[in-house]
């Protein structure tokens, strides 16, 4: 039996026993859901030793439990693939817009709805059924690579205990690639893989002036104002090209490869559309010589997230303020160190700070870029079991964000592989989540090519 | 006798009365005081028509009385002059850092405290001694130029009605000069006069985005950030020298002449004790090529008193926020006009408008700008009379803002002039107010000398 005609032939039970772990509200960010997260580490557990796994624990954190999974090679030099995700979801207010109850699994044609369906427990669950897909095609009795799941527990509340426990359990987690499968495709028939993150950090900037507001009749145009200075520093921050000008902000971006941004512009991507989804934006902008995509997934920048100073309240209030703030983020590509930017700020800020005023910059919210070139072994494999599951051309996509994915790479020093078939629009986060059910199944299929490929290109 | 030994001959009377008019407390702020603000208007009246001038009037207005007195010159054809001053007094909060009673005159050594000590009562008081002085002295009955008086009973709460009353009341106020008696002299020992005070304009700015707040991680970098555009505005609203760079704010502006540069220049100066009074402030700043004086005085300015947009409280948020906010006030010097101004700013924000932006900007407050030019007809005359009381050279001072001067100015079509004898220590608006008893003396000196230079200069 091959893989395909192995999930044809299970594909209700696995969706049976998917809607069961559906149905568990593991709500992490809300502290009355606790039990029902530990219920869900509990049900998984049980799921992966009833899968064939042979080794199954739920790790406590101080926080709420992941689950861990291991199903050894046969070969013991064969790699080894650790497998991320979570068991976590998001809250489901406002209920009153869900159309169906958010833990009352539905079908609705190819469409299977629930909170979680997509985000994340839809797409952890196809590895078991790609797994034994790919032992039933195979005849073997384990899988050609090593198999480590790690399956988190607090994704959608912050992943505030997750760096600590890959730090704790290191050992235990040690593989050659991280396979990540908590993205999105393009689309349904527009097959993709992330190959990136943008990472973060964010600096808070006050300006100081006089001790108290001064009166502008008295004092105004005769010493510095706190507010044109930060306008003029944040004025400055951009060139007229788009360009962030941090000293050295751009020394360490890997840049985009030719093939990327060719892949990338194959993307059937509509600027009207996207642009209406950007809150009816008027326009798209940003650094010059770069395309809308590559600008939110490739390109580092800056934003002013705040500011204020002075007088706000209702009429005119003729003041030379005593301060300015602003709060800022800057969004960081492959290359880019956060602590390195962060310092970059530092010295911006003080060679825009005039004679007679004083700045202080408050500097956090460090993570790293993650990034999966698209010519290394891992990506090159994953592609190609995606290929031969889909039937066309896998292209490249990126995140604009990021999650914990950086800390995965950083503490088990492995390169990622992002395998995943949700969609942009499974409303994940939102109300009347779902999940294409055929997706799935090539999610599976896709999984079970994917130990093969990587047996044979990391061996 | 003389006018000096008049003034001496009199000068218990003159304080006595001074103090029973300082009793009345005239807060025009304070709608309980209202009672008060009247009496102190009838107080005034009685008093004027005691002191010999023919016609007094209480002139209502739809808040508080106004005192109108005339006293014409023999000649029918004698020039007109018209003095202003004030009535009203501030609010004397906080009543535990007085040292006496507000309203309880006080004399120390050569001080006399109280509330309206300085501003204005003992300046607009000098000049009824000033008159009987000059008569005592010629020995004629009627001055020589058409005395009115005109002593407003709202300028400390903003002159609501004083325009209005300007209007309806332009036939009885014609005059060829206007003699301002509500101003400072640079130091006891540095007798100087006012010779201009800036106006003002205000607009409020808001640059608007998206519909809402935009994830900086999924649209950060391709879609315009209003605070960027706002910061790239504002920071652009200055060059590196300084100056304000609205199209053709400067087209207008009098020059400072060298002669007045010179003069301002003579006066002692500390900018160190200057800063300190400015909060402490770090550093003089300001448009290149001009002194502090200068720049507070009589060149224009932009000032930022507010802004805000996006993510204010604490913690960082990431978002491209959906608009920007900044409230902007202009001082204006002579020549400027605050409409032309109000169109500078629309035409300046239109063109920092970036593509995929909206602006909208809201102005106001037009205060036009007051200016007496150093070598016209009324200062020269003024400045002589001083010369005379003082027994020195007087300097020329300029003030940072303004009150109800432009109107008077403006609605007359008078020229102005600033002949007054308080001291920037005099507490005005703040607890201990005093005045300088003999400075009042050397006002009524001058005051004296003033209408027989004005008579054979403006002849």
């Amino acid at each position: 039996m091959d893989v395909p005609a192995y999930i044809e032939a299970n594909k209700g039970r696995f969706f049976a026993d998917l809607k069961e772990w559906l149905a568990i509200p593991s709500i992490s960010g809300d502290p009355e859901h606790s039990g029902d997260v530990r219920r869900s580490a509990e049900w998984l557990a049980a799921y992966l030793r009833d899968q064939g796994f042979p080794t199954v624990e739920v790790w406590e954190t101080a926080g709420l439990p992941s689950v861990f999974a291991e199903w050894p090679a046969a070969d013991a030099d064969a790699p080894v693939v650790l497998v991320y995700g979570h068991h976590d979801v998001q809250p489901v207010e406002p209920l009153s817009e869900w159309d169906t109850d958010p833990f009352t699994p539905t079908e609705k044609g190819d469409r299977l709805y629930g909170r979680g369906a997509s985000d994340d427990k839809g797409q952890i669950f196809f590895h078991a059924l790609g797994i034994r897909a790919g032992l039933a095609a195979s005849g073997a009795t384990a899988p050609p690579v090593t198999i480590k799941m790690l399956v988190e527990g607090e994704e959608e509340s912050g992943s505030v205990h997750f760096a600590e426990l890959l730090r704790t359990r290191r050992e235990r987690l040690a593989c050659d690639t991280v396979v990540i499968s908590d993205t999105t495709m393009w689309a349904a028939d527009v097959p993709s893989m992330c190959t990136g993150m943008r990472g973060l950090t964010e600096a808070e900037i006050t300006m100081f002036g006089a001790d108290t507001d001064l009166h502008s009749g008295s004092f105004g145009g005769a010493v510095p104002n706190p507010l044109h200075a930060m306008t003029e520093l944040l004025g400055a921050l951009h060139d007229a090209d788009g360009r962030v000008m941090l000293p050295g902000f751009y020394d360490d971006v890997v840049p985009l490869t030719d093939e990327e941004r060719e892949l990338f512009a194959r993307l059937p991507f509509d600027e009207e559309t996207w642009l209406r989804t950007a809150g009816n934006s008027g326009a798209a902008s940003g650094e010059k010589g770069f395309t809308t995509l590559e600008r939110v997934w490739a390109r580092p920048t800056a934003e002013v997230n705040g500011m204020w100073g002075g007088h706000t309240g209702p009429g005119g209030k003729t003041i030379v303020p005593k301060e300015a703030h602003a709060k800022l983020s800057f969004r960081l590509v492959a290359g880019q160190e956060p602590l390195k930017v962060q310092e970059q700020i530092r010295v911006f800020v003080q060679e825009h700070t005039p004679p007679g005023l004083r700045a202080q910059v408050q500097t956090g919210g460090g993570v790293r870029p993650c990034f999966s070139p698209i010519d290394s072994v891992g990506v090159r494999a994953a592609r190609r079991a995606m290929e031969k599951a889909f039937g066309k051309e896998v292209l490249f996509t990126r995140e604009g964000g990021s999650g914990p994915e950086a800390d995965l790479a950083d503490i088990l020093e492995a390169p990622l592989v992002f395998m995943a078939v949700g969609l942009n629009d499974d409303r994940i986060h939102a109300p009347n989540e779902k999940v294409e059910m055929p997706l799935l199944l090539k999610g599976a299929e896709s999984a079970a090519y994917l130990w093969e490929e990587l047996a044979r290109a990391l061996r």
